[in-house]
């Protein structure tokens, strides 16, 4: 059997300690969260985490900005269908996955901690755009309806959103919270027999 | 001259105490906000502060909670006008009022300070609520508009949009975006012409 390429084999490792910091962030919360349990939590030794990152700032904005990269819809579709996809993958994987939900909990907690890393909230923002753009390409966007004013709302009401429903306990909610988001936008952003076309069922987001 | 009252003297110092709290957090952060520093800010000694407040997480909770108490429009209006006004106010006192905004501050971060107090968004909910039902009874919802859903997408997009704001250092752009908020959900909300005699200048929350 070859060995496992180096680059490979680092890869994983640093995937491993996002995923350690992750869980370790969301039990004892960002302030308690020690490098060494950080260490523990990712199965590596307290070396590791230090050669991947210079210490628990560098690795917190890293999990804030590994969000894009878990968001990429398995369902085939286009534009204001993919965006809805998009924002359902969102929902499903702040409930799922450890990684996500620590990166917007982070992301709107960062500067507590002294962190300003607001890359993350822009690349949402041309994701968005980018998908209603395809869907204005595709004829479906009601006219006067501006892609920039939705895609900006859109990257401040999710936020607010997630932060709301796990405020209030209520983070499994979060699907439906999104699907109502779509149920309130719709009539101004498409026209009614595109909306009615519309596939809402929050189950999209764990296909 | 008669002596102040001691109630209301009391009820004063608590107002200065929460104004410098809200001066210390904005400078220092609620980490580095010492209970010295704040009670040089608000003009009293260190007991009077104690006095009023166990310590800083009590604090911080009643600035979380001083919210409403500064929200009320000085403009009549009634109905869905009059909730228009109110988020209006609402950008515009984080703007000029640092209690507002040191509020919305730490309820956004207040987890990561220890503190769990979903109050201030409960009684947001209610107040959006409030005058959304009486939008119904005014006749100006369109048929279907549901005010529970409607109140709970509120109170999660202004909480969002204010840190979106406030992160990518464009505050100042809040009322803007409640402006964008209110033309991307009255279509869905409202019927046309009452979307249309609308007064969404966001000066009216300086008014």
């Amino acid at each position: 059997m070859p060995a496992e390429p180096k680059q490979q084999r680092a890869l994983k490792t640093r995937d491993d300690i996002l995923r350690g910091a992750a869980l370790a962030f969301e039990d004892f919360g960002y302030k308690g969260a020690s490098m060494r349990e950080i260490a523990a939590r990712s199965g590596v030794t307290l070396g590791a985490v230090y050669f991947h990152f210079a210490g628990k700032q560098e690795l917190a904005r890293a999990v804030i900005l590994a969000q894009p990269d878990v968001m990429v819809p398995k369902l085939q579709s286009v534009g204001i269908q993919r965006l809805v996809d998009l924002t359902l993958v969102w929902a499903h994987e702040i409930n799922a996955n450890p990684v996500m939900r620590a990166a917007v909990r982070l992301a709107v907690e960062q500067q507590a901690h002294g962190i300003e890393e607001d890359t993350s909230f822009q690349e949402w923002e041309v994701l968005f755009r980018k998908w209603l753009e395809e869907a204005r390409d595709e004829g479906e966007l009601a006219p006067g309806a501006s892609t920039g004013a939705v895609a900006e709302f859109m990257v401040g009401a999710m936020t607010g959103m997630q932060h709301h429903a796990r405020l209030t306990g209520k983070i499994n909610t979060l699907g439906d919270r999104v699907v109502r988001m779509w149920q309130l936008l719709l009539p101004g952003l498409t026209t009614p027999d595109v909306a009615a076309r519309l596939d809402l069922d929050p189950r999209r987001g764990a296909a």
